[in-house]
Order: C-alpha cells, then sequence, then structure tokens
C-alpha cells in the first residue's frame, strides 16, 4: 500500500514555480464556486507519519487558497464536554457547513491508530472503529459531502534521514517533537496498523491519496491538484444534477395488514386505577433518575405518534415527576438555516444529552421516514437510507451508556376527529388545531405504511420501538412511563451484572 | 428589602385550587402567542435561599405552562471549555432564541453571592460584578428579552424551623441538602449581600420580585400571577409596535473635517523594505504565538475598512505567519435564522477564542455602526446603543486576557476606483466585485461620517482603533502585523509586570 511513497518522488523548483501559479488560480475559482452553490461541504482529513509535511502542506493550502472558507480542526485532548457524550459528538459538532471546507487534524483514524499501536485494544475494537468510520464517512457522502483523505508518508529510512538531519542541526534540533520520537520508536507497528485501516476504508466514494512526504515541492502540488480535481469533478456533478438517484420503493404488505392494526385499542385503565398508577411509576422514575448509577447512563425518549394522540399530555406527565433542572424537552419543527447547511442528523446530535441528563424529543430525527417520505421533503433514496443510519445513530448512542426509548402513540381514525372537534371548541386549545392537521389525516394510509416500515426497519433490540394504544390517555401516560422505568432498570441490572464480572475477573487474577 | 418578605404570606388551598385553572390557561395562551409572535424571548432568574422553593416553583411553572417551550438552565460547576473563554460565555450559549424561555438557576447572581459570602473577594469585585449584571440585563432588554428576576427568602427563623422539621422526619430527612446546612451558618451573610446585589440591580426593565418561600401555594400562585402579567403586557406591546423609541442622531462635524482626512495616504513601502519587513514581523508574530505565555491569552483582530482595501490580502499575510491549527478566520455575513433569533452580539460570542487561540473577523460586530447604520439595516436606537455594548463586549474580552486588536483599512476613492476597475479585468478576482460594492461606493460620505463616529466611540485605552493607510498594499500588510505584535508584546510586558509584583507581595508577607 505504502510501496510507491518510498520511491523518492520529487519535483525541481522550476517546474514547481512554473506550475503553482495556475493552480492557485482554479483553486480559488473552485473555492468561490463552492460558496457560491453552499450543496455540500469539503471534509479534508489528514494523517500519516509524524515529520512528513502534514502541519506544512495543510499551511501551504491556506495560503494558496482563501484560509476565510477554511476551518482547520484538531482533536487532541477531549474536553470534559466531550468526554460526557458519544465519542463522534466531538466531530459532528465541527462539521463545516455546506460551501465551506473543514481540515481535520487528529481526527478518527489518529485516534483508533493511537490506540491500538499503544495497546490500549486489540484488533477486534480496531476493526469496530473502522467500520464506525467507514459508516460515518459513507452518510456523509450520501448527505453530499465531498471527503478528501491523505495519508502523509515516509519510509524509515526517511524518517531516520529526516531525525538525524533535524538533530545535526543546532538551529532545528528543537523542531523535532516527542512525537517524532515516539514515532521512531513505534514505526513499523504504526505503519502495519495503518495499512490495516487505510486497505479497509479506501471506498469508491472517499478513496485515500498516499503522498510521499520527503520532497515538499511533490508533495504539496500532488496535494494541491487532487483537492482541484476532486472539487472541479464534484462542483460540476453539482451543477448538472437536480437529484441524485433512484431506490426502489419498499413493497407494501400484500394482505394490507399492518402492525398497527394489530393493537388492542380498547385498551383502558379507570381513574382510580390511573392516579394510582401514575403516582407509583412517576415516583419510581423520579428514584431511578436519582440513583448513582445514572451518572453513567443518559437518557433519550422519543415521541412520535398521531396528531392528536397525546404526545404532549404523556410528556408533561413525564416531566411532572422529575427535577427541571434534570430534562429538556426538545420540540422538532422545520429546521433551521443553519441546520440545513449540515447533514440530516447534525441537528440531533447537537440536543444529544451528556451523561446523568434526559432529553425528551417531541418529533424526532424519524420525521425523515415519516412525514418527510410522506410528504415528498426529501428523496426516495434520502428516506431509504435514513433506516440504516438512524440504526447506527442508535446504536452510538446506546454504546455510550445513553438509554433510547422509543414511542409511537396510536388513536384510531374516529377518535382523532373527536379530538380535533374538542379542539376547536375549548378555548385555549384551539392553537393546537391547524390546517396542517386536517390535511395529514388526508393522508392517513400514507402514514400508516410510513409508520409500518419505520417500526419493521428500526425496532431493534438496543433500542425498540414501544407502539403505545393511545385512544384512552390513562393508559397511554402510563404505559409511556413504565416503559421508560422498565428500560432504565434493565440498563441499571446490565452494567451491574458487567461489573460483577469484571470484579470476578480481577479477583481471579 | 426583605422585610414583607418574612411576615408569613399564605393561601388556602381552596382559594389556590379555585384560581390555578384559570392561571394556567391564560400561562399557556401567553405563551403560545410568544412562540407565535417570535419577537422575544423570555428570562427567569431563579435566586434564593435554599430551601424557599425555588426547585419546586419551577418544577410547578413547568407543569402549569408547555414544557416545550421551556429551557431549564442550571450553571454550577463551569466546564473546562467555559472556563477558557471569558466568564459571560455560558450564559451567551445558553440563551434562549425569541420566542422561548429560558429559566437560569445558578446565574450571574448566585455566582458572585457565593464568591463574596466565601470570602473569594472583597466589595469592590462584587460590585464590578454587579455593574457587569446590570449591563448584561441592559442590553438584553433592550434588544427585547423580558426579564423576571425572582428572589426566594425564608427569614432565619423560617429557615432553621425547616430544617429542624425535615430533620426529625426519616422519611424527609434525605432532603436536606448539603447546602441547606451551610446556608444555615451563613444566612446572615447572605442575606447582608443578597440585599446589596437586590438594592444594586433592581431596575424598571429588570426589576426584583421578592417571594415568601414559607407557604408553598402562596409562592406558587405569586410566581404565576407575576409572569402572567408581565407576559401579557411584553405581548401586547410587541404586538402594536412596530418599532421602538427615537434617539436623535449624532451632529456632524461643523467644519467637515474627519480623522480619515488626516491620515497620510502617501505612505508605502519599497518592495526590498516590505520584503524584509514583512518576513520580520511574521517571525515575530510566530514566536510570540509559541510564547507560552500566550496560553493565558487569546487574541482577537477586527478587520473592517472600504470595499478593495485589501483586508483579504492582509489577512492572508497574517495567517502566512501561523500554524493553521491556531487560528480561526470568520467571515461575517448577513446573519443566520438562528443568530437573528438571538441579540446582535450572540454570533459574535459564539466564535470567541478559547485561551491560546487566535479568531480573525473579517468584518465584525461593528457592521451594526456602519453597513446596518448607513443602509438602515437597524433602527437608530439601536445602533447608538451598540456603541456602549460593544465597549462593554471588549472590555469583557480584555478581563478575561483576550487581546483585541481592530484595524480600519482605509483608501482614498480613486484608488478604490482603480480597484475595482482592475479586478473586473482579471479573470480569478472578478468574483471579488459586485453590483453592491458600485452602490456602498455611492455611500462614500455616508461610511465616512459612521467611520468617524465609530473610531471616535470605540476607540478606548483597552481597545483601541488602529487606522491603517493602504493605498500602498505593502505599507498596509506590514502595519497590520507590526501592530499585532506590538499588542501582544504589551500584554505579555503587562502580565509580567503583575506578577513580578505579586511574587514580591507574596515575599514580602
Amino acid at each position: 500500500m505504502f510501496e510507491s511513497a518510498e520511491i523518492g518522488h520529487a519535483i525541481d523548483k522550476d517546474t514547481f514555480e512554473a506550475e503553482v501559479p495556475a493552480l492557485r488560480e482554479a483553486l480559488l475559482e473552485a473555492q468561490f464556486e463552492l460558496q457560491q452553490q453552499k450543496r455540500f461541504p469539503v471534509i479534508v482529513l489528514i494523517n500519516g507519519i509524524e515529520g512528513a509535511g502534514k502541519g506544512e502542506t495543510v499551511k501551504l493550502l491556506n495560503e494558496w487558497m482563501d484560509p476565510r472558507l477554511i476551518e482547520v480542526r484538531t482533536f487532541d485532548q477531549q474536553s470534559d464536554e466531550e468526554l460526557a457524550h458519544p465519542p463522534a459528538w466531538r466531530y459532528w459538532r465541527m462539521l463545516p457547513a455546506k460551501g465551506r471546507m473543514g481540515v481535520f487534524f487528529g481526527n478518527w483514524y489518529s485516534q483508533m491508530l493511537q490506540g491500538r499501536v499503544h495497546g490500549l485494544f486489540k484488533d477486534a475494537v480496531l476493526d469496530q472503529a473502522i467500520a464506525g468510520a467507514e459508516r460515518l464517512e459513507k452518510m456523509l457522502c450520501d448527505e453530499g459531502a465531498l471527503i478528501f483523505k491523505f495519508w502523509f508518508h515516509l519510509s524509515k529510512k526517511q524518517m531516520k534521514a529526516r531525525l538525524k538531519a533535524l538533530q545535526d542541526d543546532p538551529l532545528h534540533s528543537w523542531r523535532i517533537s516527542p512525537l517524532d520520537w515516539q514515532q521512531s520508536q513505534t514505526y513499523d507497528t504504526f505503519v502495519h496498523f495503518g495499512e490495516r485501516v487505510l486497505r479497509r476504508t479506501s471506498r469508491d466514494y472517499a478513496p485515500w491519496h498516499v503522498i510521499e512526504g520527503v520532497d515538499p515541492h511533490y508533495r504539496s502540488l500532488t496535494v494541491g491538484k487532487i483537492l482541484l480535481e476532486g472539487l472541479q469533478a464534484a462542483l460540476k456533478k453539482s451543477r448538472s444534477q437536480s437529484s441524485p438517484g433512484h431506490v426502489a420503493p419498499l413493497p407494501s404488505a400484500v394482505d394490507q395488514m399492518s402492525l398497527l392494526d394489530s393493537l388492542d385499542m380498547s385498551l383502558a385503565l379507570d381513574k382510580a386505577d390511573y392516579e394510582e398508577q401514575l403516582i407509583t411509576e412517576q415516583a419510581r422514575l423520579s428514584g431511578l433518575m436519582r440513583d448513582k448509577r445514572m451518572r453513567k447512563h443518559a437518557l433519550v425518549a422519543v415521541f412520535e405518534g398521531n396528531d392528536a394522540a397525546g404526545k404532549g399530555g404523556a410528556i408533561r406527565r413525564l416531566a411532572a415527576a422529575l427535577d427541571p433542572r434534570q430534562y429538556s424537552i426538545v420540540p422538532i419543527a422545520a429546521p433551521t438555516e443553519d441546520e440545513r447547511a449540515q447533514p440530516y442528523l447534525w441537528r440531533f446530535w447537537r440536543q444529544i444529552p451528556a451523561r446523568g441528563k434526559f432529553t425528551v424529543f417531541d418529533r424526532s430525527w424519524y420525521g425523515r421516514v415519516l412525514v418527510e417520505r410522506v410528504e415528498g421533503f426529501c428523496s426516495t433514496d434520502d428516506w431509504m437510507r435514513a433506516y440504516g443510519e438512524i440504526n447506527d445513530f442508535e446504536e452510538q448512542l446506546s454504546d455510550a451508556g445513553v438509554i433510547v426509548v422509543k414511542f409511537w402513540l396510536a388513536i384510531d381514525k374516529q377518535t382523532q376527529l373527536e379530538r380535533f372537534q374538542q379542539r376547536e371548541d375549548i378555548p385555549f386549545k384551539r392553537f393546537k388545531i391547524t390546517e396542517d392537521d386536517w390535511r395529514n389525516r388526508e393522508k392517513w394510509d400514507l402514514y400508516r405504511t410510513a409508520v409500518g416500515d419505520m417500526v419493521d426497519r428500526t425496532s431493534t433490540e438496543i433500542s425498540p420501538w414501544t407502539l403505545v394504544e393511545a385512544n384512552d390517555k390513562r393508559w397511554a401516560r402510563v404505559k409511556v412511563l413504565r416503559t421508560i422505568n422498565q428500560a432504565i432498570e434493565e440498563a441499571f441490572a446490565k452494567r451491574d451484572k458487567h461489573e460483577k464480572k469484571d470484579r470476578k475477573n480481577r479477583k481471579s487474577k
């Protein structure tokens, strides 16, 4: 993989200086069009051997291009806020908006390589990280991002020669960093695992470019040209393209039976039972949220459902059990301008709770496979791939200790009609009913199909859907609370079991 | 100040239950209109004695109102990201958007009170904090925010009785927090300084409401009614109001002389001098940014100037001296939707560098007193009060160790014309010239006046304006770099002097 980056590529100064002006001009023009189009972001990942010219090349790019449109990001030590969130949160918060370019130093690849080289984990964990990176990049590219991945390379001999030259020169010996020394020790291991990572993550939509780093002219010109060609191709494509590919729609069940039909909509609670059970579950939730094990978890509850199914009321009963300092409720409406300039899931990543906290989403990332699908706000491709992206997103949350609970509050068509009419009659509820609600009602069957597909494709072991029979509000509210309590208790039990096993393992050693 | 909150206010259960439904309905309606109007945010500050029902009241408000439109924020321990920024940054990042309500626990008042009560500082520093809070609130109110400040009170006797009751009750004794015990020790001091804070910060636009906390019915109903009345009044005002008050415009100099006329626009550097001086200043900047004293500072450079004055070129020469991981360049254009939903300075607070970092603003917060003033994008009141807000903003940065350097790049009208024409001729510079540029040119004199006023009102000792004669680009670029270097060196020298003095003081003790 690295062979052709160890053969001593070089370009003489004259050729370099003759080529740079035209390259620069073209890069500037491409950058300008990128900004004008505002249709996709550019993400440049910088990795490779210490001393192979990573920093210098990025510096030069900043000089050649308009640095006002480039954001250079370093990810070294995690801040305490980053540590309290799932690992990918730090990357999501730094993504460049459409029309801009982000250069990521110390990105996900450096993190996994450092960890493996220094023995923090074994191959299995490395491969998990690799798969995670692949999914992230695939998603970014599907959202339109243009990704460049550069590996700056030096052979072992070249690296040693460089260190020796620096060391012998009293004026420059200070430029040898501790990382350089460290890497000269671990060169072979680093390259070994680097090869594994590059091999597995070089994909048509985001290939690696291995750059021999010895000669500054060669490496700068090469990187500049790769960027330019990639940019020009992407700009041309986005100029001509209105909407991407085509995907066959999902088949509907031949017998027209749907999961929602199987719910027993007559389930109900009488007032006395309701009050008793509600208070019991609220007290239970309140206790669980104060349990010290909660400090290692976070809680996310997603509420979706038919209009007038009682999401707001269920959320209020939930909130009533808790200290307002512990939770936040995020109502999801149409995305803002800043949100539209980012990949779809960005606005939800923004709201993911830190450890110990609880976020309630009143509507959620499932909007893409519900309202956006039904109303045609996104292409079929977009909502089709959303299922996978969402499963991946929720898996990341779960891996980081976030407990994810998802509710579909279901009512039947007749109940909805009655509630709509009631709302129009009560003065302070009138604002809860709009023209949109009546329009959505006409698409009842389309929504029914979308809900069925959603549950089929995103109800997973780590984050199952709970369908809530909501014709009776009391029944629904208690079921919601009870489900959340069970999910927290299961997470605690799982953790207890793990810790017990850990203690046992340590003892037996 | 607290007398009438120690007289045992109480409301019986029946009265309470009779009043609540109508209050709730009205609150919900007000909240809904708030969200529909999206014209101002509501900020609720919660302070007072531990155990006086702060948490319980906020919880109740969340039940009465729609919790989806309320954000409850706590500010206790600062995160490391917050510690690396000026103190107010943590509040700015949590401000509710227009149409929403933010409840701030542990806000700026709690911080200053805790500090004073525990002897971290004396009255002088407390009074500084008080003045800072006043300026912040004034600015928020001027931007339209509706602020409620609640002080929940208990007399010493009431507090002791409450602790005793809890302690005697085995089921509830766990509810006594360490804070409660602490405060029963420091009650007198706390109330003493609380009085000072309330006295000085109760203003017509943001008055304090002292609530006796003993009786839950009384305190909830009182808070609810205050909120409702305030909300209704503000909503009514904003319904009827198109634009606020009137301010007399600034007088222009009777002799028409302007500061800009006093610049020697013939200043220039020949190529050889330029190259030598540029390299010298770049090396100096590079060294200063690597100086370990820089870890205690941050650097902000603001670039304003006539169109085609060479801001971009000067910024590129600056960037060329630095490692791209150290700086970011923020181009300021029209605000986005999310930014428009916040006070004017919010989008700049977002971009303030953490310690050790450098942010270059290509155009800046001065837009309000330049383009927004000249083009009428804001009211006269808005840009008139911006001078004060900006001075306050920059003082906060400076107090936190941020070095602020501001440049106005000035060219004369003839030079601008030549550059415009030149840009239209060079293919890859053509994108730099637009219709807007020609239109702005017609307003040359209006801009000249605005710049004069801006410099007169915002060139301060802690953050002076540097007017740069930019007819000669070389001269301008070197002057920019040199000015930044001097500013950093002065900041370092000041710090060294302080530290020397500190060491001396410690020794002599």
